[in-house]
């Protein structure tokens, strides 16, 4: 194997297979990144064996990518990452020597590494389906930001670590909840799908996916296997496994009616809980207590120790009944931060009946908080 | 008490002194933030007992300050704190109420808080010396940062925590090692001080004071007791303990004559090291090599898993000798990074003898970095 090719082009090629590389020492040889020289065409694949990420390098200008002999060889991924951020050069040389010596060099610099024989990398397909369901890059990104947050950390609870995705037709329903809260968002797809699917993705991995898409908006294809997605876009190709198991049903948490709807800043109600839970901030569910008298809302929290604290904020709801209910700051305040419209309504069934938070502006997303009893 | 600020002045004030609040639960008193409120003037106090902080609210303008009732109280610190941060109001007013009670409110905000009564505080005495030394706060903050770092953070050896502070006439010399590396910067006072002093500042509450100043060159005045110091300037007095014990007499450690001078562009060697180090950047002290051969500069390492690496630049020198000596990467680049000139010169004395950091650019500071034997 040898090239000479642009830095920046290969530093965005490692870039994004190097969230894959593992830092586990389990097995050796997925610390590094697999390096394969076909043609003009350099491939890069970096596994876990939780997740996959494979990019190619192709269709680049002679004068930015020049290919002398074709060969694979791995290379130690954190090395080469760091070796090539920190090149100044604009070109870079990579030539495998005496089988598994890799030269890395430009005028100045030369390293020399200890490569791993291509043979030693595990089989890894990222096949693809033949039955593909196309989602556009920034709804993908939107429907990861907005759940992700509300899916439980706890590996106990397997289940809950992944936001679970329901294909229909043409409706894509996602779910994320760690049974206090529940995101949901809902998204038309341009096209019908072929299959039905009811799938959960761990949170942790399609968070990592869409932190690769970047700002571009090209169409990403889901290929959904029984226990493994690939997604695929532009020249990347990212695989996760699914999590095993039954979603639990959430459409029941979704009240029918509710008793009194307020409708509010989001920014305004954010600041206004965000100052009245610091005296409990202490504990991991801080507590507060929102009352409303007429169009006076009253939100107030106390700690034994600390003190006490009330906020008045002036909403407008949709009739007369009041409410009062307990709640936790940091998941209403997570429940808020994820709508990127400028008003919220929120929904009261009843004191201990779950909150709903939602948006005229954007109907695609729904928040759902469970009310803590205080007494 | 009772009075009402203007946000912004009593938020900069609470930064200020936040740094001394005390995160340990030994004295719980010492959580708090003592306020003094007399005519017109609020003190803030704040003390972990290893540094106090103290500033004072005076000279403001009426609209901004309005005292109604003088009075003391402790406020418990990171609670305070975050209410004035979070407070989106212009002005706030803060009442000792029922003794112990004490209301922090705004037109729609009330927070009902604990209070500590004054008199359990510790008396701390914040002293001032009839013989103070003034110094620039700039040049203070200069000596602090090309410093500090090169202090041990191990607590077997107390005096080498802190910084030398060494003042005989006009001369003020400051010295600090981890007995691998030596800062020293030397700078030339205003005013002869009619004392001589030799103490021992702990880096870490230096470091601290020097964050404080910002960017205004007031005047600072040492007080310097026997055990401990005490920085004042404009409405700031900062007090530290001082280390016990002896300092290393390091003068013998700076060589009389080089063997050859080498002097380089500070960045272009930063780099050069930053990326020779990489291969060894698991360990805690990276081992390069440095090797002339005439005008060519090389630098090497190498790992015997990871492999190594070769880099080379053009430098100047004062004569034919050449060297080929090994040290610490990470102590060379910090060394490096504390000059803010734009060249150096690397004094060779021999190849186990210290390596001398200087610029002509900036003859007050001095690096020196002890080489290390690799054969």
């Amino acid at each position: 194997m040898k090239l000479t090719i642009k830095k920046e082009i290969l530093l965005e090629a490692l870039n994004k297979v190097s969230k894959a590389i593992s830092t586990k020492n389990l097995i050796p040889v997925l610390a590094g990144i697999k390096f394969e020289l076909k043609k003009k065409k350099l491939t890069l694949t970096a596994s876990d064996n939780d997740i996959t990420i494979q990019t190619t390098i192709e269709g680049v200008k002679d004068e930015d990518f020049q290919v002398e002999t074709e060969g694979s060889i791995i290379i130690q991924g954190k090395y080469i990452l760091d070796i090539v951020r920190k090149l100044e050069d604009e070109y870079i040389n990579i030539e495998v020597v005496d089988d598994l010596k890799i030269l890395i060099y430009t005028a100045n610099s030369e390293f020399n590494l200890n490569g791993i024989s291509e043979s030693e990398y595990p089989n890894i397909g990222l096949e693809e389906s033949k039955k593909k369901v196309d989602i556009k890059g920034g709804i993908l990104k939107n429907i990861v930001n907005q759940t992700a947050f509300a899916s439980s950390n706890e590996e106990s609870k397997p289940v809950l670590t992944g936001i679970n995705f329901n294909i229909v037709g043409d409706v894509l329903e996602c779910n994320s909840t760690d049974s206090y809260r529940l995101a949901r968002k809902v998204v038309k797809l341009d096209k019908v799908s072929e299959e039905t699917y009811n799938i959960i993705i761990p949170s942790h991995n399609i968070l990592e996916f869409v932190k690769i898409l970047g700002d571009d908006d090209n169409i990403v294809e889901l290929h959904i296997f029984n226990n493994k997605i690939l997604f695929k876009t532009g020249n990347v190709k990212f695989e996760s496994r699914l999590i095993n198991g039954t979603y639990p049903n959430t459409s029941n948490l979704l009240p029918d009616e509710a008793l009194m709807i307020m409708s509010t800043n989001i920014n305004e109600f954010y600041n206004v809980i965000d100052r009245v839970s610091i005296l409990t901030s202490d504990k991991e569910k801080n507590i507060v207590t929102l009352e409303t008298q007429g169009n006076t809302l009253i939100l107030r929290s106390s700690s034994a120790e600390v003190g006490r604290v009330e906020e008045k904020m002036t909403v407008s709801k949709n009739n007369d009944e009041d409410i009062k209910i307990s709640f936790s700051a940091k998941y209403m305040m997570e429940a808020l931060k994820s709508f990127s419209t400028e008003t919220v309504d929120i929904h009261f069934v009843g004191e201990i009946k779950p909150i709903l938070i939602k948006s005229k502006e954007d109907e695609t997303l729904t928040q759902l908080v469970l009310p803590i009893r205080t007494y």
